[in-house]
């Protein structure tokens, strides 16, 4: 069940000056923290006791983990908490939507400077709790860990129900099936460039001012920062035959060579049907949007679009293909790869 | 199934000068890592997709997660990667053997330094293989993350399979209970304190040399570093009837209070119970020992030994007493809490 965060934050409590982590303390902070966390549906035993306990209805569960560290994943010059929050859930969720799962749980550690103040926890939880409640209602937090480092970390792992389904994995796609694709392409990408151009002060440092301006100006700024992937489109992929799905983490092109070799297909896409910036949409990461296969007789669920063929390699390498010719996925997507500690 | 490192670790091959986590690249580092993990006998869908698929035999999963942050919980000077693997895996199957379930399988986030030698991810796979293949046969790693950080650290998540029982939780102690114990009472902080003496230079600087003299000298040092707590006597204490169960890693006067309050009792220990140094017993954490309550007429399991008894708090506070005498669990047990990042 959602709740908003207006309904539990106080409003004008004149915060402590030493209400950080370190001067209030692990008990007392887990204690503000664990009231804004979302209690899910399946959660059979939530928080407090050495271990929760969830209910996977089916015999079997879907999990799914990722690490985001300040540097190499985020700002915190740029990234609000409620932003790590919402985009901890959005990433995980999609990866459990990706399997053709409904998600049920997340699990949450975060390791923080000591000096961070309780109230960027509580917005962390907020952000978390309305990102389940929008991308995956039902969905519950049941258990974390709070930890002090010098390098703001979270960490999640989420669960999903596969409803009695097979796991749609990414070793299914067969020859005339259609490639589609729910949700953005490239948006997250044009988001974060625009940070990197402008979302900065005159010697090219991460400005937060910058970027707050920056977000009001453009909306891809916000969605690389607290993207929404269509996570009950997975769900709904499944259900309508998906042979193959993926979550979009790394790029178009990237992830359709994931799903050509692991399937030994080729994987015709036609750049007419990747919007405007077809350069964009093959290279971009972190939408986290949905691919998948479906067999030709499909009528497509929820937001998913033709953007392409499955075919036969006739005895070639797998490949992803744009227009006939072949594209190379290598590489990858690592837009932090030249921060340094000093940038924001 | 346990596989021996030896027969996984090619021998005296020449490490080449950019071995690290940076020069190696994140999926060649993983596709060196990933054999090393042990594979579960509960493991549906292994890693390689988007999230695994774990089996819940009976509609229901144990979930706990934890951190080990450089600083806050070791330093790299004293523990090696193939402890930090062991402990990673010793404290989180110690969370779900305190519900009273079996571990089935585990994921791993390991956050590193881009310097980092592969081979030390390396080792840190092997102590979490040899660690399961001990402690918890059967459980495999099913998923991961691999992030480069100026901060060590790992993050775990663990799952058990209750077969069918309710959870023994902490709230479930009644007056004429046994208070029991298996397992190692402060070791793991006498471990400590000759580190922290002992395993420094002469400027007090902990030293790695110093450490491994010590660590051969005295096995309480390697039982602080990679300890091996009674899991298999989680699932034990349940099948025997146990009451109320939790891990004792804070220490046992903290722990027992925990029990105290969750189930409105008293719990009395015996000084008598708690061997040559009950101080050390009652404050020292991270033995990772079970502490369960049984009815009275339980023959007490595996390596269980009666150490109290439950009574009725008479209408006044849940506490903790020893020969009599109420004492205070208040404080915690924070071992590394005047770490500096200088100092190893």
């Amino acid at each position: 069940m959602e709740r908003r965060s207006t309904d539990l934050r106080p409003a004008d409590v004149a915060t402590p000056a030493d209400d950080t982590v370190e001067g209030v303390g692990e008990l007392a902070t887990l204690a503000r923290i664990l009231p804004r966390l979302p209690h899910g549906d399946d959660t059979l035993v939530g928080p407090g006791d050495d271990a929760a306990v969830v209910a996977a209805p089916d015999a079997r569960f879907v999990v799914t983990t990722d690490l985001m560290v300040h540097g190499p994943d985020f700002r915190r010059a740029w990234s609000t908490s409620h932003d790590l929050g919402w985009k901890a859930a959005a990433s995980n969720l999609s990866d459990v939507a990706a399997m053709g799962a409904r998600p049920t749980a997340l699990v949450v550690a975060l390791a923080v400077p000591g000096d961070t103040p309780v109230t960027e926890l509580e917005a962390f939880a907020d952000g978390l709790r309305e990102g389940c409640a929008v991308m995956a209602p039902g969905a519950g937090v049941v258990g974390g860990d709070l930890s002090v480092s010098p390098t703001f970390t979270v960490a999640v792992t989420a669960f999903g129900d596969l409803e009695g389904r097979q796991p749609v994995r990414r070793d299914g796609a067969r020859p005339g099936d259609v490639v589609a694709v729910s949700g953005a392409l490239g948006r997250s990408a044009r988001g974060l460039d625009l940070l990197f151009r402008l979302g900065v002060d005159h010697e090219g440092t991460p400005d937060a001012p910058a970027a707050t301006a920056l977000r009001d100006r453009d909306a891809d700024v916000g969605w690389h920062l607290a993207p929404t992937p269509p996570v009950a489109d997975g769900r709904s992929a499944a259900l309508a035959g998906a042979t193959a799905m993926l979550d979009l983490s790394d790029g178009l092109a990237l992830d359709a060579g994931r799903v050509a070799r692991a399937s030994g297909v080729v994987v015709e896409l036609s750049a007419a049907a990747l919007g405007d910036d077809p350069r964009l949409a093959l290279s971009g990461g972190e939408d986290h949007s949905l691919f998948a296969t479906f067999p030709p007789d499909v009528a497509l669920p929820g937001g998913f679009r033709a953007v392409g063929t499955v075919r036969d390699t006739a005895g070639g390498a797998p490949r992803v293909t744009v227009d006939g010719s072949e594209i190379d996925g290598a590489g990858g997507w690592d837009p932090y790869r030249l921060w340094s500690g000093a940038q924001g």
